[in-house]
């Protein structure tokens, strides 16, 4: 809903919402899976909303695009074969293909509207698009996975939008057994999987379907997000069994930049709130 | 202002608002200082709102209360003098206190209906006040800083506020000045210091103030606070040149329980995302 140039999105789970003050709307399309809005705010930059909740600004996304990829990235001892589901927006494929031992990233997003507005709206999201590794396929993700030869993946990122409309189908048991048997026995599979305050319920439901396809050691990071009900957010890793130790010393010495992740970012969300810790059955 | 039943803060400064579901507001008053409102919500138990700004959900103070007071607790050899500046809502003070070795720890808002109000409708936020420890006054904190006996305090927590309004003289180098002055040589100032993401400057501005006050060590932590602007805040740290390792093993074996504030926590924290740390010209 908007008031005046305030836009808000009203989020009824938790009962709280968030709003940005915005000069005008710049573009508006009903896709055949939902309706895709992009408003000129005055402080964040472009915003992008699907069916009403908002899902990037230019200020602010880079705390999600980099808290998806690069743990996991960094986790994982030599990922070479990268799948994201979802994230039509192409921010994590941009931050997937900053490692150089990456060889290739598909991205499989079944709205290709919403890489045409990223590309319109939100270019620097996009500036890798055009590198050979990278596969953009506009696609049904749960089909993709299913398809996936087994073992031919050493990272599957699963950059939804909440698990309502088109996304429900990428948190349950049958999806992540997809990912389980598509992933190489080192392998890792990373779902967005919202606020740790409100939302903690959803992340326990999540990690028991993905034991329930055979995931049997997890991990919930948390990290700011101010576009997301609560401003704050958190990915959870999930693996075969192997741990989540991560490669310090390549996260200190990265070929590239960051804004937010650095190695003690890492090991700082490792380190989990108690309430939450206690909820998840680690405290 | 309201919509329906949503109750939302349009934070102008940085262009973005928070907002929660209520029921109904319980009560509101004007006192000679500001407008205080209380509101029941949905999700997130009572909410406080001081001439308009979200000031405390019984869910999620526990966040800022503890960022406020322990790192700054256990960074000190031994605390046991603490004089809160604001914090009428007696949360920071319960924190505070449940550090046995604190002596006395004095508060001093210059609003007493929050305070009241606070007792009324945030109990569990009031259960210290009767500590024998716990001196409460309402009074202006400007003056009592001014006054205090040199070298006679251990820790200052200016627990305020935006710096607009009655808190406003509590973000300069006047009231720093005072209270360098009434600090021990290795006192600690602790300031609430906004969002790290859209109020950089601010922190910028209030460390330069500080610096001019004689403070010549600072440290920013930053933690979530949904009912704040962004849902990201921080608190700041300034010393007379001593630094911020903490007594880790003392947090680690902290006799109390906590639900946010760990040792690890702590540490985490005190590792600053690249964009902050540029920004304060740590990077």
């Amino acid at each position: 809903m908007t008031d005046a140039n305030w836009l808000y999105e009203n989020f009824d789970t938790a009962g709280s919402a968030i709003g940005f003050r915005v000069n005008k709307k710049l573009d508006e399309v009903q896709s055949p899976f939902q309706k895709i809005e992009i408003y000129e705010s005055t402080d964040w930059g472009n915003v992008m909303l699907i069916d009403g909740a908002m899902m990037v600004t230019t200020r602010d996304n880079f705390l999600y695009h980099e808290m998806m990829s690069h743990p996991a990235l960094f986790t994982h001892a030599a990922p070479k074969t990268v799948v994201i589901i979802g994230g039509g927006d192409c921010g994590t494929l941009r931050e997937v293909l900053r490692h150089p031992g990456v060889e290739k990233a598909v991205q499989c997003d079944i709205d290709e509207q919403v890489t045409r507005m990223a590309e319109k709206y939100f270019p620097e999201l996009c500036e890798s698009n055009g590198d050979a590794r990278a596969e953009i396929l506009f696609d049904d993700g749960i089909a993709y996975m299913a398809n996936c030869a087994p073992g031919s993946v050493d990272i599957v990122i699963v950059d939804s939008t909440d698990p309502v409309g088109p996304a429900e189908g990428l948190f349950n048991k049958a999806f992540f057994e997809s990912c389980h048997r598509a992933l190489k026995d080192d392998g890792i599979l990373v779902q967005q999987s919202e606020s740790p305050l409100v939302l903690l319920d959803l992340i326990k439901a999540m990690r028991a379907e993905m034991g329930k396809a055979g995931f049997t050691t997890f991990q919930t990071l948390p990290f700011p997000q101010p576009c997301y009900p609560t401003g704050w957010w958190s990915c959870t890793l999930a693996r075969k069994g192997q741990g989540f130790d991560f490669r310090e010393a390549d996260a200190r010495a990265k070929p590239f930049e960051t804004l937010y992740y650095t190695a003690d970012i890492h090991k700082g969300a490792q380190s989990l709130p108690p309430f939450v810790a206690k909820a998840l059955g680690e405290g």
